[in-house]
């Protein structure tokens, strides 16, 4: 624990999320509070900002757009994704830590970040070169180890719960036949899709959810979709991405031949969605449609929860705090210590135990068959998606800040 | 003109809205209302219902549930794409109507439905049946003719321009260079498309913007892609489904071989995103995404312009009140009579003015080489996208209404 004196850099890694800039925002804002930060600085597009010393000097900035981050999505710094290679990699960060006087160091990313800012913390240790190196937890995808649930995965919920309910009517109104695949993110762990259980409680469907957790078989996924066509008509479905066979294959592999190829060489144009519909349709003659949330689950900050954007923004702030009171090589996770009534703590973890970790959704929370989620991870996920956003609107429209971005 | 009483019967048809019901619920909370109006009836899944005899008994619907369709989307009491065949058809659809005596007919749906509404109001009178027929105009693709706009489109307008600004920031935040290309909805007319010259206008991109309207050309579309690409690094793109080579070819079918046919012998795989994200990926090397606005952007009632709400609820009303004063073979269509302030007129129009026609975007709204709109367009779209819904949320979600749609 060391009170240190210095500049303060921030930066953004991987994916953006609704509330990444809601982090940035309690960032920004509690260190222009504290005595012991002399420069605000922010690292244009993460780690390799820092490398091209591409800095952006927060003093120079508004504090009413800077207020503003907090409804703003996506990474207002950007991002980046870049893993520190080598020896002169840390070396050169050393220097240009030297040369800014940097003595906080706050990264803001997922588990490849916090092992990222991890590395740095231990190289920085060894150096002798004093610095407080905090991760800020941020990711739609909430596989962060060790804490409760990451900033970020509020909204992404609040999103896909709120739309599979719309779809969930749209694709039902014809009495024809019909299926519907909806992809959602989700490389390894199902926590994004599981979120479709919210919609499917209320009535709306999803009938049957796929996660990566539980290892995809077309053949009973035939029978339940068959199953459910002969008696509904209607089949609505919630994949992630990612699931696989227990071979270990992803779904567009099922079909390589004809899809890992195009007349251009090149790789995969429809995704898992696709794919299924496409087999569906083949199968049983009906029509299909696949949907892909894309990139609107991971910065659709009108249907942000407000309780997300406070939460990365108090984490924020925290890591702050942290930092400068001479805390370091920690992150600043939240962990609930009550349920009804949703009571949370910022807690200080050590990165170490959440860097490169994969938090995946427990099995017992999971439904055999593709029939969704218990109530257990219903009473875990309603409180995150409570609040609608206090997001500004003019003219019918969001206001998003507008950094000036004067370089440092 | 003929004052008549006796039962009123609705029907919805063609593709949903995000307000469809909004009209719906004007129209049955007007019927309520009315005297000459004995029976209310909901034809499930329009003509066919009619046809097959299955309705809804609406008195017997609760009130609360009745004006809860305001904020509901998608077609409450289902759709249907059918379009009335022979003699037979029409001939069993006069037993249906004397047999209930349903003395207002009121169809809600684009161009196609309005078609339909003027064969039978036409067969109905040639059989000196006295019924009132009354259209009820409805689409988000903005392509009826003779009105101002249509219900529903100002609604789709806000969840574009919304979510394309939202892209426009996500699609931004890494420093490699990268192509994202949106796929909108409309076949023949560009309205969905162009909306996202709201967002261009803000700042936030699309920087090219492809419409039906204009025939498009690959070389060219190449050329300022290439433009964007070497001067910014990141090139955001729009285009309508439907867009068309002068020879005629949509997009997928310029890959035709690789694409129509799958290993299931099934079509196209890919939309009109995804081959242009791909082909332009294979052309300049680098990182494309293809995104699919697909079914949200007609049913994402979470973000509806309650201008729009309010129009179609209001539609819905007047036709029911045209229908029980008399007027037949009419639609109630808005006509703007200002815009500065904004203001409309609700006007009775000939259904065979507008039955089978299409409007298309004014060829001089539209600026060359993709580069977007004309302000023209900017303030005739502007007035349509205003208001937040006042859709109620119940623990973070919208709360939908919810029929008995008991059987008449």
């Amino acid at each position: 624990m060391k009170n240190l004196k210095g500049a303060l850099l921030l930066g953004q890694s991987g994916g953006p999320t609704s509330v990444i800039n809601a982090s940035a925002a309690g960032v920004f804002l509690e260190a222009l509070k504290q005595e012991n930060v002399t420069d605000i600085l922010a690292a244009a597009h993460g780690i390799k900002g820092i490398l091209n010393e591409d800095f952006i000097d927060i003093r120079k900035e508004d504090i009413k757009e800077l207020e503003n981050l907090k409804y703003t999505p996506s990474s207002a710094i950007g991002s980046v994704r870049y893993k520190l290679k080598d020896e002169n990699d840390f070396n050169k960060l050393l220097v240009i830590f030297k040369k800014y006087n940097i003595r906080f160091f706050l990264y803001n990313g997922g588990n490849d970040s916090m092992d990222t800012c991890n590395k740095i913390s231990k190289f920085l240790k060894k150096s002798n070169y004093d610095c407080n190196v905090i991760g800020v937890p941020k990711t739609i995808d909430n596989d962060l180890a060790v804490i409760d649930h990451c900033p970020g995965y509020g909204s992404a919920a609040k999103y896909i719960a709120t739309s599979m309910m719309e779809i969930g009517l749209d694709a039902t109104v014809y009495d024809s036949k019909m299926i519907t695949v909806c992809e959602i993110m989700g490389r390894h762990a199902g926590w994004l899709t599981a979120a479709s259980q919210i919609s499917k409680e209320k009535g709306y469907g999803p009938d049957l959810i796929y996660l990566p957790e539980i290892a995809f078989d077309l053949d009973s996924f035939y029978k339940n979709v068959k199953e459910i066509l002969d008696t509904k008509g209607k089949v609505i479905i919630a994949v992630s991405e990612g699931i696989q066979t227990k071979e270990g294959l992803f779904i567009p592999e099922l079909v390589n031949s004809s899809l890992s190829k195009d007349a251009f060489g090149h790789a995969q144009l429809g995704g898992t969605a696709s794919v299924l519909a496409s087999l569906l349709a083949n199968k049983y003659g009906v029509k299909t449609r696949a949907v892909e949330f894309s990139l609107l689950q991971r910065c659709a900050s009108h249907l942000a929860s407000q309780t997300d954007i406070d939460e990365a923004f108090n984490t924020g702030k925290r890591c702050v705090k942290a930092a400068t009171a001479g805390v370091s090589d920690k992150l600043i996770g939240i962990v609930r210590t009550s349920n009804n009534p949703y009571k949370i703590v910022y807690k200080k973890i050590d990165l170490k135990d959440v860097a490169n970790e994969e938090k995946k959704i427990p099995l017992e929370w999971i439904l055999e068959d593709g029939k969704g989620l218990t109530n257990e991870y219903l009473e875990y996920v309603t409180p995150l998606i409570q609040g609608e956003t206090k997001q500004v609107k003019q003219n019918g429209l969001p206001v998003f800040a507008k950094l000036k971005k004067n370089k440092f």
